[in-house]
């Protein structure tokens, strides 16, 4: 016969699965000797019984009970339904996995008329008693026999009424004597029976009750989305009652063994004299801290103090406890690992390392990157944010792109965000969506919120890279850039008016609200615990960071190098500088339709020329273009304007290797389509439009004409899937051979220095390994071209990005021309899906995630089934052929934990993220070693 | 030691890889017992010797040379450098693989003055003696000796001109023999020495003069694009010289054993007595047709005949002869296989199947596509397009993006074309690009132009679908479409110019060419072909068809089936339609953003209310929301509009499954973007920014604008990758839920008939299995639905698109809900490949395939390292979960021979394509099947 039935101290806190999370601890105290009151748990194997049994009691389970409730008395000396010595008994739930839609706890089982009449003998407190009684009634109407329980409650609100008062506290003994009585009247008309008087069928009824919550509709639908089996089942607990309001010696508390909000060690908790645990929380009267309590009580200070270092110590955790004090004795009735603040938890798992009563390892798995990235960015003060939001100023919720918090006046434009920037104004920029062109406003805002656009969009992106807070597709807001304004709930915002963002949640608020911002230096517990993870981890941890100032700020944050360095933003004007790079950049895109054709046949044929050099022919023909090509004013412009480019890319690239002295630096060559260089399409034709409506400026009208043909002719109506990346190098000639040589002799330049540089140059966007060999073989001339007119010799890397699901699936020819890979797992992620980030998030897929047709949104966290299973492919089949290859990420999903496992587990050798994400991922790798490791 | 000269007759024809492909036939037909002059071979071998030997000849070569000389003279009676009894050789190069760059032959080699002065003796013509020694001067100093031809030339121009005359043959003996006296001049002053009178210093550098040849840039440079390996080498034959013009009982002739042009059996050629090879050619004077010299002479004839039949029996093919007739005695000098026409291709390799000269599968094997593809759309008449050639006419060449040749007058406008085309005009329709919207005006039209678009561009899809010519992406033309004009290379064309266009070549002329139009039905022995075909293929083959048209003329050309009915087409206004079926769509998608979420939410809780039956929150919520969308007049208006199209597609649907009676057929969802059925974006901001200019049309404007901010918010960056397939089905509440309607109404009303409805609904762009498991279960409830209204019970099945790499890598997963697959293989090639086929064409990808960095265009020929490593995870996967899994292809790959291999190697039970490509696809497929079989 299967034993059903356990009383405290049978079980063992391993013994959830059976016993439920409740029951399991409650056995664990009592066989640590800890005094909790006596009772007795109904394994969740009966729970399935119960059902197989269709809704009856399973042989011998009542038998059991009864058995345990005779132990119960005979241990307490009370007995179940006697006037006399009445023992009162609670029944719970209690779940293996604590979960919504189980059965509420029904208190005071065991009262009826009689027991109660002696009770107020026996406490003096006639309220106490009747309002037990009162609740009693309600609950095991309302909770064992689905009774509505606004039948009860109307009862008990009629008897208020009947005496004017407000508060349950307030109405008078006689009333609540009333309530009871009415009660018992409701629960016969709306049960169709008696309310039972014997304790016994009390008993029973509530046990079966416990039982079938299991099957309640909001249960089985919770298991159903949460994937939890049905037949886990409920335990049931069954526990004597204590009361901490038998007077001015008995009283109601809870404890946390150590702060929850800063995690110092010590006892942190409340506790309230003669009086029960609901009432510490209605806050009738203010209880005393327990700090206090050392002065006022230390011998009770003492007992607890003892009990926390008992149970952290058996727990090896901090401690949330209930406790009850009975006439003097002190009771546990429950307790629980604690929750904690980001900050809380971060000190008490580095304290307890230290303390030794966990491992370092252990305490690197009790953090979660939530904690770590908290402590690194503002957060708005909770207390004011609540305000805002009663003061109805919260005004949307957004995609929470980049977390942390800043309030700022609203402004639309990035040229006059830079503007009121630099005059010391808190600058939040609103836009439609942000572009590259935007970067100056960016640099000088503390936040950024845009309408449209995803968790990927440039804001986002940008956002996080630099830490600062963007709430993105706040689609719900309506930007009037015209008259500066935004619109939202029918209030208008203008240029100037403060609103607050919270890039953690989404919010957009109105108004300040108080924020507070951490400094990284000075959290020393989290530099301890990143230090004891940077032991641990096997993953690399590099940074993406496109100028100086970025990466010296990841190299604070523990960058091991830079894993990608976008040279776009490059072609972008910078402050201070006399040329426009942008300019030439443009002058480039616009002569490549009549450049660009003779230049790449020249190459062409010089690499022909490479095979069969004496070919007669080939050189004749190559004579005459170059000819052709150097009297042509297209030519001329072409390269004016990449060699105007070259000092300046030079510059940037000499920094950046400054700044990552010592450490590798993956450049990656210019990747974005060319026409984001240029005025938008449906800018200009509604320009070229206007112009030709009004007639009045044909000069300009002209011009605009021109660039909108040129813009036509590149027109692309898939440009994620078009001419970019090494495509472009492929069709600008000399493109990347500027891009080259600026590298190569910012590299050199540094190297004479002194400084230790290790370039790796990263081709993107291959799919055949035919465009990266054409694209290596350009890069090996130059490299090796200006190493001898620099007298310097580098070592340094060729790699490609694998980005185009092709790639990773042909990796080992790709591995043949590739040093590296690195993951780019947006764009794989785009293609292996078919779902283009900029487009999808607000207009399919977070409605996809809400409606668990996709189980996470990709372009967060890495799907392992489908782009996983690519890299995966990608790894065996490229180190086949290359075993040396260095293959890390540095898409995205580098700073996203879930991902990080994964990277670890396929064998990358690094993962890079942007530079606010660097100590999440020093985490998450270290975690993903320790799980992951053999034993 | 190792045998490196082979005399002919030591050989056979299997010898190619050592002696070289004319080397091996001459030894195959001297042990044939044919008169072929005698002569020897050596080996290619040893050419890769002469290497090693650093251009010397290898021990042992010039001794084996020289005993086969000997033999020679023996065979003869003639003896090398003999003025008596001369023996006259000629040496030639003969690899395996035949190639450019490699050395001419060298004739006549033996002749000195002393030598020519008794031939002249001999024949009595010192014409044909001089005019050979020139020929041997000028080919020994160039070819030989690497001196510059011109000059040698120069001195032969320069006697004619003191002659005054023109032609060679003007030119007198004594002109010829002071130029062979001015050659050998020039030969001394170019080349550093005396022209060699040594008959053995002849030979001896004119083998090694064929062996250096193998290394000139021109010969590497070809392998190394081909993949020839360099050290195949090249053979070198030495020959006896023959001679047809010594009197009127010698000649030359070639011939072939069957009609190239038609297959006819029956001997072929010309023949021109008294003369030489190079005569024939020059066509001094008429040749006699051999089928003439039956009556003429009859004895020589029957002698080519047997010597045919002896060919074809042992070679088992058509054969191509050259033979010289020297003094009545007739040699075979040359016999290869015979090139031949499309037509001539099939009925000869019919016809020996039904002669027994072959077997079946040899004769299929025989076929390429492209002879089938050729019987099956027009072509111009060669002559007549020659003569456009030379008129100038040739406008463009643009992508040859469906077979076929149609001329007709140019429109530009779909209308205008539809017009014209009815009052029985031949059309042309010209335009940018084509859409949807030009359907109307394409049907009447026989071919189509566009200036952008690639091989998959809408009008090459649709042009391929009806078999019609199509010259796509002919960037070079500039159509203005306000005057219905277009201008290229100078040249203006207005609406009604007659213009011609080559789909199969991409050639645009201007004005009328001749046209020859097939007729499948007509064609015998391919239609015997394709039965045998059908025998042996094991792969299905199926069509992909919108209508009953295509779907009868597809059963017409062998179609088993429908493979893709797409159903966008459906959703554009047809003829005699009383109802807009575009504006009902266009209501629908304006209605839903504010229609669907109601909807959507409406349909989640009545999913969640079937997990969990009981919950009254859900119901609740349920009922209140029901009443909320039935109140609502986007509701209403998105319901009304959705209903006016369902019996427009049961319609649709019935008349395609009339016409498939006892076939099956996969019906697609609808599958593009929703704004496609919208006007263009750029259009609207061009309209509303001029009507905003003007205030004008105050109303107009509003409305515009109207449309314009439902274009705005629909507007995606990369709508490949958007709101589309199956994501359109699970965001436009009741979409699917007609069509699925449709679908069953339409099969339910056919069966009822009597017809054999075999329905298999295809869901597109699959990426998760929880997308096809949200819009399977629709499906299956409609169809249910259905099926008990009409009391009638079908067999059907349910299956997915496989287009985007994660459906493929999750196959196992996507196979549990899905009864059958269907590669869409554009797509997936799109997402593979990163590569947006509707812009990449122009833009790089075929200036890639031109340089070598892609192989191919994907879009044409299936990428079976990449795209077909994807779908054979997908085979392998899906069947693991899912034995029974039907697995299919229809991306326009369906109807490639190359990827129709693939397919059969994967597995795949069938392919689909267009009806114009089903012969090639059961030919492909049969091929495919005889080549890949187990022995």
């Amino acid at each position: 016969m299967v034993k059903r039935v356990y009383a405290f101290g049978e079980g063992t806190k391993e013994m959830k699965a059976l016993l439920g999370g409740k029951g399991a601890n409650l056995s664990e105290m009592t066989n640590l000797g800890l005094r909790v009151p006596p009772g007795f748990t109904i394994t969740t194997s009966t729970c399935n019984d119960f059902f197989q049994a269709k809704g009856e009691f399973p042989d011998g389970l009542w038998e059991e009970v009864l058995e345990h409730v005779k132990a119960l008395e005979e241990k307490t000396g009370k007995i179940l339904g006697d006037p006399e010595k009445p023992l009162l008994v609670s029944v719970r739930s209690g779940a293996p996995i604590s979960m919504p839609g189980m059965m509420d706890t029904v208190l005071n089982l065991g009262l009826d008329d009689e027991v109660a009449a002696s009770l107020v003998e026996q406490t003096g407190d006639e309220r106490f008693v009747y309002d037990a009684y009162r609740r009693l009634i309600t609950m095991f109407g309302d909770v064992v026999m689905y009774a509505e329980r606004e039948k009860f409650d109307e009862v008990h609100e009629a008897e208020k009424e009947r005496e004017g008062v407000k508060g349950d506290t307030e109405l008078s003994v006689e009333g609540l004597k009333r309530t009871v009585a009415g009660q018992k009247k409701v629960f016969k008309k709306e049960v169709g029976r008696e309310f039972p008087t014997d304790p016994y069928e009390q008993l029973k009824l509530a046990i079966a009750a416990v039982f079938n919550s299991w099957n309640i509709p909001r249960a089985v639908t919770y298991r159903r989305a949460e994937g939890i089996p049905d037949d886990m089942g409920t335990a049931c607990n069954i526990q004597t009652m204590v009361f901490g309001n038998m007077g001015w010696n008995s009283g109601s508390g809870v404890m946390f063994t150590r702060d929850p909000a800063d995690g110092e060690k010590g006892l942190f908790g409340e506790l309230l004299f003669n009086a029960q645990g609901e009432d510490v929380v209605a806050g009738i009267r203010t209880p005393i801290k327990l700090a206090d309590l050392h002065k006022e009580q230390p011998e009770l200070y003492a007992e607890l103090e003892d009990i926390a270092e008992k149970l952290e110590t058996h727990y090896t955790d901090m401690q949330d406890l209930e406790f009850t004090i009975e006439k003097g004795v002190l009771y546990i009735l429950q307790t629980r690992t604690g929750k904690r603040t980001a900050r809380s938890a971060i000190k008490i798992a580095v304290d307890m390392a230290n303390e030794g009563l966990i491992d370092r390892e252990t305490a690197l798995m009790r953090l979660t990157p939530g904690n770590v990235d908290q402590l690194l960015h503002p957060q708005f003060d909770p207390a004011s944010k609540d305000a805002a939001r009663s003061r109805g100023d919260l005004l949307t919720v957004g995609l929470n792109a980049s977390p942390g918090a800043a309030s700022g006046v609203a402004i639309f434009d990035a040229d006059r965000a830079e503007e009121r920037g630099k005059e010391g104004e808190s600058v939040i920029l609103v836009r439609p969506e942000t572009t590259p062109d935007d970067v100056n406003g960016m640099i000088v805002s503390r936040g950024f919120l845009t309408q449209h656009g995803g968790g990927t969009s440039h804001a986002a992106v940008v956002a996080r890279g630099w830490g600062k807070p963007c709430v993105a597709g706040a689609e719900e807001i309506r930007i009037n850039l015209q008259d500066s304004s935004f619109t939202v709930k029918g209030r208008t915002f203008r240029e100037g008016d403060w609103i607050s963002v919270d890039g953690a949640t989404g919010e957009v608020f109105a108004g300040v609200i108080e924020t507070k911002v951490p400094n990284i230096e000075e959290e020393l517990e989290l530099q301890q615990a990143l230090q004891w993870a940077d032991q641990v981890r096997r993953l690399g941890v590099r940074t993406n960071a496109d100028n100086p100032e970025d990466s010296r700020r990841a190299r604070m944050f523990g960058a091991e190098g830079i894993g990608l360095c976008r040279t776009e933003h490059m072609f972008f004007d910078q402050e201070g500088e006399e040329i426009s790079r942008r300019e030439n950049i443009v002058t480039m895109i616009l002569q490549s339709d009549a450049a660009a054709p003779v230049l790449r046949r020249i190459a062409d044929l010089e690499n022909r020329l490479e095979d069969s050099p004496g070919d007669e022919s080939l050189l004749t023909e190559l004579e005459s273009l170059r000819k052709v090509a150097d009297a042509d004013p297209a030519v001329k412009k072409y390269r004016e304007a990449l060699d105007a480019i070259l000092p300046f890319q030079r510059k940037d690239f000499e920094g950046i290797f400054e700044a990552m002295d010592g450490l590798p630096v993956i450049v990656r060559l210019i990747d974005p389509p060319m026409h984001e260089f240029l005025p938008p399409r449906e800018e200009l034709i509604e320009e070229t439009t206007r112009l030709r409506c009004t007639g009045e400026d044909t000069e300009k009208l002209e011009e605009r004409e021109a660039i909108l043909r040129v813009v036509e002719s590149m027109w692309e109506t898939n440009p994620m899937l078009g001419l970019r990346g090494c495509r472009a190098g492929l069709m600008y000639p000399g493109l990347t051979e500027m891009q080259t040589r600026a590298i190569f002799e910012a590299a050199c330049n540094m190297a004479k220095k002194g400084i230790d540089v290790q370039p790796e140059v990263m081709i993107p966007l291959t799919s055949h390994i035919n465009e990266l060999q054409a694209e290596r073989e350009k890069l090996e001339r130059v490299a090796k071209d200006v190493m001898a007119e620099k007298g310097v010799n580098l070592h340094y890397m060729f790699g490609t990005m694998i980005e185009i699901p092709r790639a990773a699936l042909t990796a080992d020819e790709v591995a043949k021309a590739s040093d590296f890979f690195s993951f780019g797992t947006n764009d794989l992620t785009q293609m292996t899906f078919g779902i283009s980030r900029d487009d999808a998030e607000g207009k399919f897929l977070l409605n996809f995630v809400d409606r668990g047709l996709l189980p996470a949104n990709p372009f967060q966290q890495l799907d392992w089934d489908g782009v996983g299973q690519l890299m995966d492919i990608c790894v065996k089949k490229g180190r086949e052929t290359n075993p040396e290859l260095e293959i890390g990420i540095c898409g995205e999903h580098g700073g996203d934990p879930h991902s990080i496992e994964f990277c670890h587990i396929v064998g990358l050798d690094y993962v890079s993220c942007s530079p606010y994400r660097i100590p999440i991922a020093r985490l998450a790798a270290a975690q993903s070693e320790i799980k992951h490791r053999e034993a």
